[in-house]
């Protein structure tokens, strides 16, 4: 039986109306969202008074398992983004698959109690500790990051990443045993049998391929992975969409730029390009060190750049030339790649904000299209995050023609400190939301019609943040 | 009778301590902070299980009306300061005393629940909204800032503030009609109308003098504003310190620097010493268009320069040169000036991030006598700003020979997602607290030993979110 929920308004893609409401079919996909029929709203409609409704954020970039060094790196020491890899690892390494699924679970309750309903997961652990390929599911650490988005409810892409070296004419890394595969096959392999593990069991799981950047694989790899994606276009073993996600970090430090132009002559964005990315949709993620040539390519339709600002200003990486992304079109989504925050409100702000510290002037990011900053940047945090991960969500309006979009979605609570008041104007009501919100005006968040968070409270939250100390006791050696 | 408090860690300026008790005597100062006696722990203790007790936060720079203006002024239009002034200056003009009562209430209830127990606030709107100075308190924005805090708990210092013109060789705009006064004498007979109304009535009004900036006051206003501080110093009829607050606004924008090298013959800081305040203990607010002469200036013991990074961004109007102010032993404070955000965790990251995304570097703010940036942050963001602002407050350790502190604190929940974990290692707990948390992780806020929130609640906090709502409604035309 169909479901149907109002708000004091409810966020269409062109604004905030009032009167609307949405109703969501059994298979949790929207039926309708509009005015209530003549004969008024219908009977056992769920009324989120005092909120507001909006399409769930997609998280297009994460790194689940990361929210276990939150806050222990940020001492002095070498003073750069590898040295910052190093407790990273610490971590990568010593985390057991159960561990990683409480982690895990911490990390994507976090995201849903603040809007995001959908995430990218870029998952890099593949072994375990030792280094051996897992001997079954309890210790695959890609089945644990599964089940953590199981448990907490949240649509999960899985970017499985292929890791083969530690750079350039580097071999591998000790460090990295638990990232590493020995040839593509094995990673395509264990690829999709995750899938058909995983398909058939939820609807909210879909999957991707990952090369993780030019670094850490060589051409060879590339063109392999291209070559699956190209072949593996709407299959339904693997993706919900008409193409198969394929996600790539590229241009996030200065010397990875120089690294790409050793090996390949190029740097990333073009490495990559040549290497078999050219024509098929791909997301790049960072692309901060990118050239005019590089913001070109990322220019072509079905290209997403992933930047995660909150995390690259924490790592020291330096902000994304946007406007310029902007001017030549590029479509850009958001993630909270590192988990130093969980935060898609200040994800949004910062991009903009990032621009203003640098020029000096306000009112800088205005897409092709939004009439607002705040426009433009909700898009960044919905629907662009959606067409980078294939999925029918980020939006609640259904569109003849393309797959009907899930019922995800979240509500703003009009009374939270943070955002009471920007009623009193419907017109800058998303740049309330955009500008000054906090996760914890997150009040409902609803998964393919299930309220998996009610009153700001996720259902499972109380017992995993219980685990979660467990785990970071272990980790910080005090059992 | 004293009342005794504990919480899983209290922090003692040096760090987390477990097993520590609070001891805060009737007249709401810290009688004592350290293990139990050996008998054990005294009866009636109150134990907050589950939690960390930090000193509570300093806002050192606070224009509380600002708050009906947060996300209305995020539009196109011409892309400066000064544009934004003008939705800013539509809200000084309408909103009436009652009305600022409200506005500043829930800015002021959303700072305690962010662990903020002071605030400092630069008033700048003194007469009635056609210009008249007031006819009696109900009419006063001045007594209407201070009953709001009054009403919400929080500390506060009336930064009183001096604004005469427009600018170098411009008279006033009609649009400041309700910032300017004729005369220093009338600005100085009005604060100690003001302050003879509110010190007796309670212990946590304190008052100062605020010079708005060089281009709103002329040489000559300053001269006499400094004179009376110097005169006032430690005067009890106005502040409990043993010198008068002064505080003015300095090098926000590159154009008041012009005007300032235009009228003065050189730039704000240096300006400002030589019109009277050069020997006095003042704090200079932004601060972010300095050359090497005015930071040294500003490195002098008894000033200190107030950031605002997080209302600075939102501006454009850039970041402060932090790691020259910090080689040069410059004593920094933080404030939440525009509340674009209310968040004092942000205000410290954000410090830090900024010089993170400006030299591609991590861990850049190390203090001198500060491990980390950390320390030095949460420094700022306590001590620093109660010494700009002459309070007994931002620690909870008694010094022999100074001001016994106030019993102000806040608690930090450590099941919240954004920080549960953090306790497995009490060494990076102040890490976790400045770069990872949210001011909805705190729980319990306390100043002087009364607890105005409590389980993350302010006691007053739903009817002035209701109040507000109006106020807005109002404001926005809907009546």
């Amino acid at each position: 039986m169909a479901c149907h929920v109002t708000a004091d308004f409810i966020f269409t893609g062109a604004g905030f109306e009032s009167g609307q409401v949405l109703s969501i079919g059994d298979d949790g996909r929207v039926l309708a969202l509009g005015s209530p029929p003549p004969g008024g709203a219908p009977a056992g409609i769920l009324r989120l008074a005092g909120r507001v409704l909006l399409p769930g954020m997609v998280n297009a970039h994460s790194h689940a398992f990361q929210r276990a060094i939150r806050g222990r790196v940020e001492r002095p020491g070498p003073d750069d983004f590898w040295s910052w890899r190093t407790p990273m690892y610490d971590a990568a390494l010593r985390l057991t698959a159960p561990e990683i699924e409480v982690v895990s679970r911490l990390a994507f309750i976090e995201m849903l109690k603040a809007g995001v309903t959908s995430v990218g997961e870029f998952h890099y652990l593949h072994n375990r500790p030792d280094g051996a390929p897992p001997n079954d599911e309890t210790e695959d650490p890609d089945d644990a990051v599964l089940r953590a988005a199981e448990a907490a409810g949240i649509r999960i892409t899985l970017l499985r990443a292929a890791y083969a070296r530690a750079g350039f004419a580097r071999s591998t890394d000790p460090m990295q045993r638990r990232f590493v595969e020995r040839s593509p096959e094995i990673f395509l392999a264990r690829l999709e049998r995750l899938a058909a593990r995983w398909r058939s069991r939820s609807p909210r799981v879909t999957f991707g391929v990952a090369p993780h950047s030019v670094r850490a694989v060589d051409g060879a790899w590339i063109e392999t992975l291209a070559d699956f994606a190209r072949r593996h276009a709407g299959d339904r073993a693997l993706t919900d969409a008409s193409f198969l996600p394929l996600h790539v970090h590229a241009g996030e430090q200065p010397r990875e730029v120089r690294e790409a132009v050793d090996e390949h002559g190029a740097p990333p964005i073009l490495a990559l390009e040549r290497a078999g990315l050219a024509g098929l949709p791909y997301t790049a993620v960072h692309a901060i060190h990118v050239n005019d040539e590089e913001i070109a390519a990322l220019s072509r339709p079905g290209v997403t750049v992933a930047a995660c600002p909150v995390t690259e200003r924490n790592l020291g990486d330096g902000a994304a030339p946007i406007p310029r992304f902007l001017a030549a079109g590029v479509r850009l989504c958001l993630g909270s790649d590192s988990q130093a925050e969980i935060n898609q409100f200040e994800e949004m702000r910062t991009l903009e904000y990032n621009e203003r510290l640098k020029q000096g002037r306000r009112i800088l990011l205005l897409p092709p299209g939004a009439r607002t900053p705040a426009e433009g940047l909700f898009a960044c945090a919905t629907v662009h995050g959606a067409g980078a991960l294939g999925l029918a969500a980020g939006t609640l309006v259904p569109v003849p023609g393309a797959a009907t979009p899930w019922a995800d979605f979240y509500t703003v609570d009009l009374s939270h400190p943070t955002i009471a008041g920007a009623d009193a104007d419907p017109d800058t009501l998303l740049d309330a939301v955009v500008f000054g919100a906090s996760p914890a005006a997150v009040r409902d968040v609803c998964v393919a019609g299930d309220f998996v968070v009610r009153d700001g409270h996720h259902r499972i939250e109380d017992e995993t943040v219980r685990e979660f100390r467990l785990v970071m006791r272990r980790l910080c050696g005090r059992p």
